[in-house]
């Protein structure tokens, strides 16, 4: 079997709730420079893939008002390769999308779908794991890459794995059995003990026939509303025609509206320094820290704290004996919060929505 | 004894430095509206007795950067009665200006020693407690107003008290053995447990007559000072003699300069619902509650938090799961602290004066 091509698809999609108050709905997470370095999580995304993937086999699909922004952030990926969803219908449909798009570039050509706003601490690994993915790709696979889990982390998705299928330069490819989202602490403490769970990472890799495919068979609805906008793909006439078909599309994710149920999913796990940085804490596991494992970013001063996040965007913060502590400032809003109820965050965006606070959402 | 006149001086030197960032050193503790009534401490503080006291015979010592503020805010005390202190010199030299003036107009005038940014609940007992001081005073006592402690609060002056010398009104009116000023907790404790100690409100009764002969025993150099002032008293040419003699002054309180060591001092042990509201800690105590203990002060939203206090001076503030804790945003600055910490803003005053970050101070 000869080497396909390998295009990466990045959905930038979310909008990175639990990170309130520095995301917000106009600059959602995978836009920003959370981590301080000198690129957004989006740029990151990207630029990990470019020693190994030309700038015009990657694809962004996000939302239609962050396509300039998208843009901007990656002069070197061609316009014409940033999707703009209408609206959000979940990754279901974004990967469908970009699957129509490559599909009629390259049929036989491996997608490698990335989100926007995960951490990859080992690059080279996740280059040599993106290889190995492609060939089980190749082989008809729908490849989740899998993360060994480090702590019972109710935040996360689980996969349960099954036999062994194959092995792919050393790795072990194996069958997935089942799906669970978010497990109580109970029943993700016993998955991490049985050894046979892997964290599903939200990175996956297909042949965009394949995934085609199996969205006939699981997802009709958005493969007829593909199938119906082939001939347009790449024409002026695709933003009217995508205007027209996506709002009606069901809002349902890859993972429940084909991988829970196709016969072709396997996992490759793989151990790449991931994280899904989805909230405070975890942001704070990828700071620098000081001596009292505190980090202080932008103007923040403690005293007495251990183990804190302090991130100030502009203002003084000051903390005095705070311990395993957030506190985060942005021009108009403060967070206090403990980390290990970091994932609580979800709740003051819930409650800005209810009471109609657009210039904090 | 025929009763002697009564007035009030009002002691408005202090910055409050333990209510940063709230207070600073151009808007200080008693200018501040900190309980969120509709008057600031300084105005609460001579409002409480205009219903006994005349304004005009009511005097207020502050910084000369302040009399402008202090007879804005109080525009019924005649302006003369603002007395500017060129720099701070602590309690002493300004009980001794103000009895200077009072001795000028009424030498057996009795004299009312109030903090600028005291807190008392029982107004109506308070002023029964300053008639009964006058009485006290006018048997030449320096009389302490005593508080019953609560809890060993280490963060108070204590007396220990001695023989009952007279009752007045129904008022046991004892000697005072000895002055600690903030003892360590154990001491502390012994002494609440003891029922022989009560806290040193820094409230005073005197008569300007009385003051100033323990002046002229303890503290010369300012008694000498005082009496070449006292020609210019009154007159135009009061400032520049005030400004000449006063930087000459001894820093010192009129505790440690007089009251630690005069034979005369008596106390007067009051129940008037008093609070020094020295930091964040006390004045959670004196704001409204709700359910969950907690004191939400302007944009403020609690999730899951307990018996703590959220004071938004603008933007706002969101806290998640904090248990006794402070959070205080100004415009420029944040502060969280545990209340158990609060004591230690102290401390970043202390580094914002030692990194010249004037803005913040």
């Amino acid at each position: 079997m000869g080497a396909k091509a390998m295009y990466v698809v990045v959905l930038a999609g979310g909008s990175g709730t639990r990170l309130w108050p520095r995301s917000r709905s106009e600059t959602p997470k995978h836009l920003l420079n959370l981590l301080r370095t000198d690129v957004s999580m989006l740029q990151e995304t990207v630029g990990r893939m470019l020693p190994v993937v030309a700038p015009e086999d990657v694809y962004v699909v996000t939302n239609a008002r962050h396509v300039d922004a998208v843009r901007e952030q990656l002069p070197e990926v061609p316009p014409e390769n940033v999707l703009a969803e209408p609206i959000g219908r979940n990754s279901g449909p974004a990967v469908g999308y970009a699957a129509a798009h490559i599909h009629k570039r390259d049929p036989q050509g491996v997608m490698l779908v990335l989100p926007a706003d995960h951490v990859i601490l080992k690059k080279e690994d996740f280059r040599a794991v993106a290889r190995t993915g492609a060939r089980a790709a190749e082989h008809g696979h729908l490849v989740t890459l899998g993360i060994t889990p480090t702590s019972p982390d109710i935040g996360y998705g689980y996969m349960e794995t099954g036999e062994e299928i194959q092995t792919i330069d050393g790795y072990a490819v194996r069958a997935v059995v089942r799906f669970t989202e978010k497990p109580d602490l109970e029943t993700a403490t016993r998955y991490v003990e049985s050894g046979r769970y892997v964290w599903n990472s939200g990175m996956f890799m297909w042949q965009a026939s394949t995934i085609l495919e199996e969205m006939r068979q699981y997802m009709p609805g958005l493969f007829d509303a593909l199938s119906a906008l082939e001939p347009v793909l790449g024409t002026p006439a695709e933003a009217a025609e995508i205007g027209r078909v996506w709002p009606e599309l069901e809002d349902r994710s890859i993972d429940y509206g084909v991988l829970e149920q196709s016969h072709k999913v396997v996992t490759l796990p793989v151990d790449i320094g991931w994280s899904d940085v989805g909230d405070w804490a975890a942001l704070a596991e990828f700071s620098p820290r000081d001596e009292d494992g505190n980090s202080l970013l932008g103007d923040a001063m403690a005293f007495g704290c251990r183990d804190s996040l302090v991130y100030s965007s502009g203002r003084l913060i000051t903390a005095i004996g705070l311990e395993d502590m957030i506190v985060v400032d942005t021009g108009d809003a403060v967070l206090v919060c403990p980390k290990s109820r970091a994932q609580e965050v979800r709740k003051v965006v819930d409650r800005l929505k209810a009471e109609q606070r657009r210039e904090q959402l």
